[in-house]
């Protein structure tokens, strides 16, 4: 009997995660999966389409490692831990070669954080990838957008930006001086900060992962929380490409309001900030205190001039006296 | 502040279920959900691509009910109870209208069984729709494909082919007599078995929907079960438009072969026949025993000469003497 293309997947992710708490996995109608008592059950689903979330021609590696990864970043924004993926996969043609590639970059992520893949579909039509997340956190326990209050400190994980810029030189409009690889290694193979968002889980008050950029995210957490932010600029962590690039240009919405960069930004009591700081520390992609959230709704950008700047929904339009 | 267009749909389905085991819902960047205790959490995930799995310029609302009845259908062949939903939408423009009505479909059949939308993507792109639904069955009852045994029944819900014929005439193929409203709305609005299914599970060895036609479905039993099956053409239940078309052309492929019809396909030790049967014709769609479960691989299909045709990958390519 030939093997139907989704048991092609499932052969080659069979090296991934194979997890007790799966009862039954692909191949009937439905999974069937045990949460553990005492946990929430953390669900997230995210489409990537061929030619708006990633260019038409992409290793088909990268995009597996891709469509995973910015689901499980929901996960790390929550602080739960992964357990289960499924996948909807449509595909303009069959190629055996392309999804044995793609099924090794979402294997690769998915036994890295232990998360076994039980379910999907495969269609034909224009190529786009929709994943959903599935894990585990104490509902008391987990990290929402609400939960942000006057007086906090602002922090990010790793550095912002750099899959922005990536994007810039695949586009032509800029040459990084040290070429692309690395930042394109940010844009295609985002590392989600699933072990960071379990550590920073008993600690945050709020937390959202950047997926649309720095002012557009910390904007959904202060929304949430009712509360405004200043966020100091040059205290912003950036790769040196990025820095480079913001010397060069002035551009400073790049590192603010790119997207794609997959850190999380969180929000911490200011009694906390020994322990938060010291946790931080020990995360290879670091952890670094960006401002503070206000009373006043807004997010206000201090450069370093001493000039706030307000982003507005077109880029930063509001220029505020300091 | 501009609502999103995801806080759109949101708004559109608000009348729909709220559920108290949704701890957070659409918003953050994950929903929590509370597993009952003793359930396992049933999952399918299932797309629809405009041009393959629906025309273009289909009503939005049919198509609403339509993506999220499909992954209802393979909770009700798992005899689960459902219970939530995640929604990735992909439009090619921003249309309120569209996504209004599309919304309805989606709450009206949602309403229906007390799910409630918990999580989504909204992207731009070439028209597609995945919906994951989820349920919970106890894990022990679950009807699976792979518990049919030689001797058991088959049972089929409802009647076959109607949304084939929809879909014949849409292509203009057949001019039904009774005119297309009907069987038309068996192809756009399929009632999952939703209900039957739950009120089946203590009965059924093993179960599938029929979303790729009897004799397909009923092998994907057949294979996991490593049995075979007869099964008697002339019992196959057809409505009359149905019933007119295959007498009119002999085309028996019609009610065997095409897919999305969404009826359930079971099997039920002999000894249950009374009780199945008694619980079967409570149902308004009806339950009809169609065949039998054999030792011997393959399905047979007893066509009311007598003879005995094997249903092959090309259609039916295999003729065998009685």
């Amino acid at each position: 009997m030939p093997l139907s293309e989704f048991d092609l997947i499932r052969q080659y992710l069979s090296p991934a995660a194979t997890r007790p708490d799966v009862v039954l996995g692909v191949g009937d109608d439905c999974a069937l999966l045990a949460t553990p008592a005492g946990y929430a059950l953390a669900v997230s689903i995210d489409t990537l389409v061929e030619g708006v979330h990633f260019l038409q021609g992409v290793e088909p590696e990268s995009l597996g490692h891709k469509a995973l990864a910015v689901s499980l970043s929901d996960l790390a924004a929550m602080g739960a831990q992964p357990a289960w993926a499924t996948l909807a996969l449509t595909l303009p043609e069959g190629d055996s070669r392309w999804l044995e590639a793609f099924s090794r970059g979402f294997a690769e992520l998915a036994s890295a954080h232990g998360v076994e893949l039980v379910g999907g579909d495969l269609t034909r039509g224009p190529r786009a990838v929709s994943v959903q997340a599935h894990g585990f956190v104490k509902p008391e326990r987990a990290m929402r957008r609400g939960g942000a209050a006057p007086g906090e400190l602002i922090y990010v994980t790793g550095s912002l930006g750099e899959a922005g810029l990536a994007l810039l030189g695949l586009k032509g409009g800029y040459a990084a001086p040290e070429g692309l690889s690395r930042v394109k290694q940010r844009l295609e193979r985002p590392r989600p900060r699933v072990d960071e968002g379990l550590a920073l889980c008993p600690l945050a008050t709020a937390a959202i992962d950047i997926s649309d950029g720095l002012a557009a995210d910390l904007g959904h957490i202060l929304e949430a929380s009712g509360v405004g932010a200043t966020v100091d600029v040059e205290a912003i962590p950036l790769s040196p490409p990025v820095s480079t690039y913001v010397r060069d240009t002035g551009d400073w919405k790049l590192p603010l309001c790119a997207g794609d960069d997959y850190e999380l930004c969180i929000t911490v009591p200011p009694a906390r900030r020994a322990e938060v700081e010291r946790l931080g520390s020990g995360f290879d992609c670091g952890l670094t205190r960006i401002g503070i959230i206000d009373l006043q709704p807004g997010l206000r950008c201090r450069m370093g001039d001493g000039w706030l700047m307000e982003p507005g929904p077109g880029g930063f339009d509001h220029f505020v006296e300091p």
